[in-house]
């Protein structure tokens, strides 16, 4: 989608908190998720953040302010789950998203619409879908170098990278929102030199900053997703931590890929940002020269001039000291998603080359996204040389790992000269001690 | 749970094709699936197998002939996908078997149950359960041993594989029933000496022959399942198809395992043998000698007196020609579940050990059963040494791999002197041609 008047920058909206500067939530963006009022019994239903509210869409449905696609689309988002509207397909988003554009701009009728607001002080969140599948990728380039190099010094990235996404299956179960409460795993480790493994709670914990991406269309078995129309299979992104115990990991994933060491937890914030909203934050995809060029069915026109996302991400660390001394999260990393070696639209068509099916609500993973220099590591095995180069906190405190108590806050925005700034919220979770014997 | 009543081999049931020796559902089995009849828009519903007929639990628990908890078990399956009964557990299971085989058995009244019966040729078969995560193990030492001497011809198998079972998550979208027609997977393949990778269909189609467990009852995120208690958790076994793409496979999975070499498809049988119905055929597990003994959290008396099953399969092969012939499938290879390095509750306590919940209605398989002689190799690489030695078919044909229109056909049963012989039924999905161009 190009840009459109709905990205306006001088668009106003009636609702004074949507027009703060610092709000992530402006009349631009229109998020959605599903929410219901904290402490109630309410069913959970799809709503939009707008300033600092949520826009109830069940309620907003049922006062009949919309007609057509649109209303619609907001009777499907009216449900526990996203998956029947995003089912809906482009154009039902995008009647809903200028629906909603028009009713809460500073021209908009105001009477029906104020009463479906619901702070978001207020609310709760729940997962925004059915998810049916998850599958985590392996797109960035530095990262996986950063990686070889800590853990093979001699080796080279896998030969296949260059030429495929890279991707495994992940754990649907364990996934969470932002504000999930993460046990620290157990599991059998094989230290340096030893011959025999032991088991226990893992001592090398630590994050990975990724994008999830909801699924909003899916394909028949058997019939592959092209390249050029990929995107308009994806509904919109949110903010991924992929927990991981690296320990674990090192020692369970030959020869069949990371398992135990992934699938305790995987945290997502609330609130998904559309391609639609993203659309003016688009930069264009170029592969380096002397890289191998992506084969025809990872190949397309569109991608070279606009298959890049300039989404800006940051990772931020919280220890019970920080809370003590009521200091304000340290930031560890500044990314952008532009920097990945795969875009969006050629991670879906990878997936369903072979035939794989995927389904309305399917969640992918972007994989850990780390930038070109080392202050732009998505992980901490990176940022800190996998324990060797500890960080050092203002706290007064070290981090090689994650410690208990610790909570990790990862934030995303997009900002470009002439559009709005709009963001992604917050995803924050917290690290509990190990339950063991 | 130790053989009771319900296995007497003595025991008949009034419905003659109970009783007939070739049926693989006499009285004793009682095993459990979902249906409706073929070709009309009736919900899906809960049955269960009894000779040639399907006990419809819909109706059963509509003809109010059960009390107490048996009646809330058929209650709780007479929905479309057998969930709600997995989490009421082994009590409710139990109770709902011994209430079946007393309604079926020969001094049972056979007024209302008559009219709950459906012929199993008349019905269609619905997935058992919503399945909220897959996945696979690799818990045959001798398949194992295998691939390695083929594929790393200087290797050993990979050291984690003596002290965990080791597992990988896999793809639920594309799990199927008996009966799928699975189309040649397409995607990317490095040969031998190439630097460039090319893409097009899959040149070595194989199966793998697995036995899938339906957990029934889950655990919270964050609390492991104690192996001695963990087969509590299982409600039953089916048969399992993990195709495998080995062209593919070969080429992705380094560094972080199978993805698209297996996740086009997966079939099922549709009935779901259960923990009760096996309980006579358990047979004592033990690990060599020679062999590191079990971490204690894998470790238990009760598996070492009964932790094993002796569940015979066979692998069967019906290509084109078979079928112009009027001949009947081809054997391929016949072993038992008996030779598996890892039991079913080592499994599950290991996916829970770092904190994963399983949740009811979630699908394991068992990894390819391959037994210690060459003939009971569970996928082709290993029947056909990677390609190099095919087999030959009475047909006139040979096989490497799989060809397009062949049928792979797995079936599986337990028999012990002094017990009935129970069956699973067949698994038969056949391969369509790629789309490629």
């Amino acid at each position: 989608m190009k840009s459109d008047h709905s990205h306006d920058i001088g668009a106003k909206s009636w609702l004074a908190s949507a027009n703060d500067a610092g709000t992530p939530f402006p009349l631009q963006n229109l998020p959605f998720g599903v929410f219901r009022r904290a402490g109630t019994n309410e069913a959970f239903r799809g709503g939009v953040a707008l300033g600092d509210q949520v826009i109830d869409l069940a309620a907003l449905s049922e006062a009949g302010v919309f007609s057509g696609l649109a209303a619609d689309a907001a009777r499907a988002c009216a449900q526990p789950a996203l998956n029947a509207f995003f089912d809906m397909g482009k154009h039902a988003w995008r009647a809903l998203r200028h629906a909603l554009f028009a009713l809460f701009g500073s021209g908009g009728p105001q009477d029906a619409a104020k009463r479906c607001l619901v702070p978001q002080a207020s609310v709760e969140y729940g997962l925004p879908a059915r998810i049916g599948d998850y599958t985590d990728f392996y797109t960035s380039i530095d990262h996986a170098r950063n990686i070889v190099k800590l853990l093979r010094p001699d080796g080279a990235v896998s030969p296949n990278f260059q030429w495929m996404p890279v991707a495994y299956h992940g754990r649907v179960s364990s996934i969470g929102l932002s504000g999930q409460k993460v046990r620290r795993p157990c599991g059998q480790r094989m230290a340096a030199g030893a011959h025999v493994p032991d088991v226990g709670p893992c001592e090398r914990l630590d994050y990975e900053l990724e994008l999830g991406i909801f699924i909003g269309v899916g394909n028949p078995q058997g019939e592959r997703i092209p390249v050029a129309s990929a995107e308009d299979h994806v509904f919109g992104l949110c903010l991924l931590n992929d927990w991981s115990a690296r320990d674990i990991q090192a020692w369970e994933s030959t020869p069949l890929g990371p398992f135990l060491a992934k699938s305790f937890a995987t945290t997502l914030s609330p609130w998904i940002v559309t391609m639609d909203a993203l659309a003016p934050y688009r930069t264009s995809w170029t592969r380096p020269a002397e890289d191998p060029q992506p084969l025809p069915y990872l190949s397309s026109a569109v991608l070279e001039e606009s298959g890049a996302l300039d989404i800006r991400l940051e990772v931020a660390l919280e220890t019970a000291m920080h809370r003590r001394d009521a200091l304000p999260p340290t930031r560890l990393s500044r990314t952008s998603f532009r920097h990945q070696y795969w875009t969006l639209a050629q991670m879906v068509a990878h997936h369903t080359v072979a035939g794989c099916n995927l389904r309305s609500g399917d969640l992918l993973g972007s994989g850990t996204i780390s930038g070109p220099s080392r202050d732009e590591a998505g992980a901490l095995i990176e940022l800190t040389q996998a324990g060797h180069a500890p960080i050092h906190l203002p706290t007064g405190e070290t981090r090689a790992f994650l410690e208990d108590g610790d909570a990790v806050v990862m934030s995303g925005w997009c900002e470009r000269p002439g559009y709005a700034r709009i963001g992604f919220g917050e995803n924050r979770a917290q690290v509990l001690p190990a339950k063991w014997d």
